[in-house]
């Protein structure tokens, strides 16, 4: 069967192309009476209209890009679940584009969402990105586009975050509180805004209880494939045995952590005291339970969609930085920081 | 800043809209020289091709759509990590559409596939699936796509699968060979090619064992949300003390038996052994360690991105049911199976 055009349909309706397309589109020029014999035979001969030609009528692509690290994370998939709920309610299509933490790739997805092929975009940046260029091409072309969890700090455009600072400083003030004397940070990259403001908090926290000399002493950069990070966080405690609690910036740190645990007999929580930011499901049912800092993923997504949409409907791209959505994290204490 | 269009190209360049169009798609027309300075001026002046009029001369949308039911899910991350693996050595875009299990939004998103906005479509069903209309359309458009993970049984398209009913069976036979007297499967929807291939699997080694009286006393439907899922859990073993055994069809389920566990003092493996298909990456740490089915799940969505573009390039796409590839699943035995 080949393509179904418009032409088609008007054959075999015998009407002009013209009238059919104007019924299509239910214009007032066309009796409601034709108009019901042509959808009838638009849904009879299941007549879909061709989206490229629509869109360049339009000059709407009717689909939002949303450009993340990665989806093999319980964060960026809640969070991608947050976006879809309300891209459904508009009937927008949600285009997934994975950097895989590469700032090469993240410039180059930027640059084909670049003229026309969508009306917006949802970003979350890599832990390479270090320049605003590709943002600024963005801006430029009056693309509406937010920051969500990750942003590009200094660069002037809505962000949706959490309270990564003040979660960071709770973390550390938990650990002492339960008696560590050594407690280290992970970061994954202090690129990310996520974590030089997580570790900023965990900082000012030690700096606060007169704890702290040597800032690299404490704050740890950890990052790679699961199997590298094993080896990052066994060095580590190997080389620091007096390391006796960990704040893990991200999940796939903590997850690790445990691995290493069990590997070296290490146990959590007697010996190495252990909270992560994650929204991990089975955190509850790890062993042991895992003390989280839990972000509002979903939330985060959905409110980050939801500020685009007012963007795309209401054309009110030109933001400034002070548009900043702050959504608190929750501190969940369970068996891995018990004293 | 305006959109650059190609007559501006041709403007500043003192050339003709003809010439740059030629040598910006390496026409053998144009000298090379030409070439190099259309192509300097295009990367000075950042010009980006109008993708939609690119699509609609060339009848290309460079573009795949998946169609699968949750991204919050490992296995279904995993697998599209490997669908972006092959996508991004074709130069392809990944659209991602979630069916969150409907089988109205996975029919209208097959629909909203037609008339050239992919070229091909990756499928993984919903769990009401019940119908293949919507299938027949794509085929009817020789639109390439391929079912992965979650086929629709006696439709004729490639389907990229692991082993479940052999592996169902080895889920029995190792609960059986630990002592369970009274094991039971956990299926989600018996719509589903997965859960009705592992659940028979299942039961044909209870039955060579000559255990089985009636099907329905081991084989339960369990849906819905993590909360419901985790109230039919209790509820089913509430009911039924003498259950010392769970084959979980999919790793929310095993998540939810474990909630069950730790909130009724039931005690794993001691009291109820459990054995999931799963991907989790927690798996080796949870309390206790879950023994697992392991679906290769990157490589079942590498392989059906493979066989799609495969497909797409050689317009192959009068494939018969017979096209099956089976990548074949692991049993990882860990603490939750101990005799």
């Amino acid at each position: 069967m080949s393509k179904l055009t418009i032409k088609t349909l008007a054959k075999e309706l015998g009407l002009s192309i013209a009238t059919v397309s104007k019924a299509l589109k239910d214009s007032h020029e066309i009796s409601s009476e034709t108009k019901k014999k042509v959808l009838a035979m638009a849904e009879q001969l299941n007549y879909v209209p061709n989206p490229y030609a629509s869109s360049l009528r339009k000059q709407k692509s009717k689909t939002i890009a949303v450009i993340l690290p990665e989806v093999a994370d319980n964060f960026f998939s809640l969070a991608i679940n947050g976006i879809q709920s309300v891209a459904e309610t508009k009937n927008y299509h949600v285009l997934i584009y994975l950097s895989h933490e590469s700032f090469e790739i993240e410039k180059n997805t930027v640059n084909h969402c670049l003229s026309g092929r969508v009306d917006g975009v949802l970003l979350s940046v890599s832990s390479e990105t270090s320049d605003a260029a590709h943002f600024e091409k963005l801006k430029n072309e009056n693309i509406p586009f937010v920051f969500f969890d990750r942003e590009f700090e200094n660069f002037a455009a809505p962000k949706i975050i959490t309270n990564d600072y003040e979660c960071g400083f709770l973390a550390a003030k938990l650990l002492l509180s339960k008696g560590c004397k050594h407690p280290a940070f992970l970061s994954t990259s202090e690129n990310l805004s996520i974590c030089s403001k997580r570790s900023a908090g965990f900082t000012a926290a030690l700096t606060e209880e007169g704890f702290i000399k040597d800032k690299h002493e404490f704050v740890i950069d950890c990052t790679g494939t699961p199997d590298t990070i094993f080896d990052q966080v066994q060095e580590l405690l190997k080389n620091n045995p007096q390391i006796d609690g960990i704040v893990a910036s991200v999940e796939r740190l903590a997850m690790q952590i445990y691995m290493v645990s069990v590997a070296n007999s290490i146990t959590i929580p007697k010996e190495l005291k252990v909270v992560a930011f994650s929204t991990l499901e089975t955190a509850p049912i790890l062993n042991p339970s895992l003390t989280t800092i839990t972000q509002p993923a979903f939330e985060i997504g959905k409110t980050a969609a939801e500020v685009l949409f007012t963007m795309i409907e209401k054309k009110k791209h030109n933001i400034t930085a002070d548009s900043v959505m702050i959504l608190p994290s929750t501190l969940i204490e369970r068996n891995s920081t018990l004293a």
